[in-house]
């Protein structure tokens, strides 16, 4: 059994949405949850629900952060937030992954401050996979940090590239860097200092990525700059959903064709769930010490319950062993095949 | 009569198709077009199409820059390229405006070499607009290049400011910087420079804009660098197509499927036009010497049609005098706006 500690506060939804996600029929059975928030708060909604309160852990958490404060310095003032409570249950081994559709700046705050970082990692990454007809598409970094060093972004393909491996089934993943166009001569100057590094690791280094190709063609694992990443990331959720709303527009605009459409329901809601940003499981926190998931914070329980599931995937599959290994194994492959190289001369 | 000339070389459509698009039926009657390329190549296409020479201009160039060239080394050795010629046309005065299809990288490289900078451009940039439900969105830099100080933003913030009021018809557009969140302390190193210019200037500006925000609600203009705008907008177009791909997918999964998508086949036709990439009129090259158009080099006839007439529209708006205006009339608000300022100590 895995126990999730679950922060009721997070996202725009409401801690009664947040109770919803966490008790969802769908959600598997192996799964202990850890409700973490306001107990009065809890204890109502649980009493409106008609649900026993002995079938979860309630933690308390007397302080909520809001989505609009500042990360560092709400983390700092609100020292018995809900987010640092369960990052705290965690850290003190009594949850094994801690999930939030909350303020995402804040979790990244908090996490360093209280989980840490994991050896050879100066600053984690927040990876997420994005929907690509059924290929293995991971991002990152999405936007924990802006302004990365180039071997902040190599630290980066090394963790992205070990959870795809570790918790998406996919060995010696592709990696690539997204990039303005395919040839080694494009790129910003931090994409390219980037790329001479990648080129020299022992990862399976696929070149650039362009715009266009992440969701059709995608590598494994696509490394960025938060900045760019979170652009990337928003631009794309932006453009399905703005598609999606013309073509409903659309649909519904003459009594013919709001007819035709009904008779395609089936097949309009199997698009809606290719395209689907939110049931594609949350977003990891990769390089500190625990499994830290992001659920999308505008987003329906739906984002929530997904998020839940990867954090049960990720603690089952044992994340933060495998992540800590890491980057002290890539260093020691790295260092032999230097070794190894043929002195000619 | 605006004379535009078209290298027909460019793109990756081919000659014949470069030409179909210049004669297209759909285009203004006012256009007088200078076809620039391979004599030959072109007398050999009129023909085929019975089209009698005399009805265009034909200059002639010796050499084609293919699109997997490097753009500053093939435009210095190959002198008598089509994009070069065409350049040259217009700044001897025997073009007003000049459209490729071709590699975007050489036509800024040979225009920046045979057309010059306007005052007070450190580097220009490529703008193009985004498909928004009839809104007017106008993004830059798409590409022209990376890495910007963020001075070069600003001069860019009142290029495309001019380009949006003096060609799309919007008095003092709301201008805003791309960034990963809307407040103030969000963005980049570079991004939260240029706001700071932004925030000093002149300008209409409204902050940041998120990337999901571009296309839903839009401001006039949007400035970002030549890497995060060039990801920007491949990852949008490359999204659009992605759902109509799997749009196209599931109506054509069964036979009923395929009967009422037949019906509402209207709908589709103009859901496709509303998210139409290619018919929105190419990426003007703002902050030299001249109109030059680029127009999708991985595109149908219909892009360079598009293009075309963006060109005619901004030869006919007389856009090198406007925007040669623009930069010094707006260092000169601002120092009066700065004059101004009272002595309050």
């Amino acid at each position: 059994m895995a126990r999730i500690a679950v922060d009721v506060h997070g996202g725009d939804i409401g801690v009664a949405h947040n109770i919803a996600a966490a008790i969802d029929k769908g959600l598997s059975s192996d799964i202990e949850l850890v409700l973490v928030g306001h107990e009065h708060q809890i204890e109502a909604e649980l009493r409106r629900l008609s649900i026993p309160k002995t079938r979860f852990r309630v933690v308390h958490a007397e302080e909520a952060i809001g989505m609009e404060e500042s990360a560092s310095l709400s983390v700092r003032r609100k020292t018995n937030n809900s987010i640092s409570v369960a990052l705290d249950l965690m850290r003190r081994g009594e949850a094994d992954a801690v999930v939030s559709a909350g303020h995402s700046g804040a979790l990244v705050a908090a996490s360093l401050m209280i989980l840490g970082r994991i050896p050879g990692v100066s600053r984690p990454a927040l990876g997420t996979r994005i929907p690509s007809k059924g290929q293995t598409a991971f991002v990152l970094d999405i936007g924990a940090f802006t302004d990365p060093r180039p071997e902040v972004m190599l630290q980066h393909g090394h963790l992205g590239a070990a959870y795809v491996e570790a918790i998406l089934g996919v060995p010696r993943p592709a990696v690539a860097l997204l990039s303005n166009g395919e040839e080694p001569g494009k790129g910003d100057a931090l994409t390219r200092a980037a790329r001479e590094l990648f080129e020299a690791s022992v990862l399976h280094f696929v070149g650039y990525v362009e715009g266009h190709e992440m969701l059709s063609k995608p590598p494994h694992v696509t490394v960025t700059d938060g900045f760019t990443g979170n652009v990337a990331l928003k631009i794309a959720e932006g453009t399905a959903s703005y598609v999606a709303r013309l073509l409903r527009d659309e649909l519904t605009a003459t009594t013919r064709t709001k007819v035709l459409a009904a008779l395609l329901r089936p097949t309009f809601r199997a698009l809606r769930m290719q395209m689907d940003f939110d049931g594609i499981g949350g977003a990891p926190l990769l390089g500190v010490n625990g499994v830290v998931i992001a659920a999308h914070g505008r987003s329906a329980p739906r984002a929530l319950v997904a998020a839940i599931e990867t954090a049960n995937n990720a603690a089952r599959n044992e994340l933060p062993a495998r992540l800590r290994d890491t980057l002290p194994r890539q260093a020691r492959a790295e260092a032999a095949s230097t070794t190894l190289t043929p002195v000619t001369s």
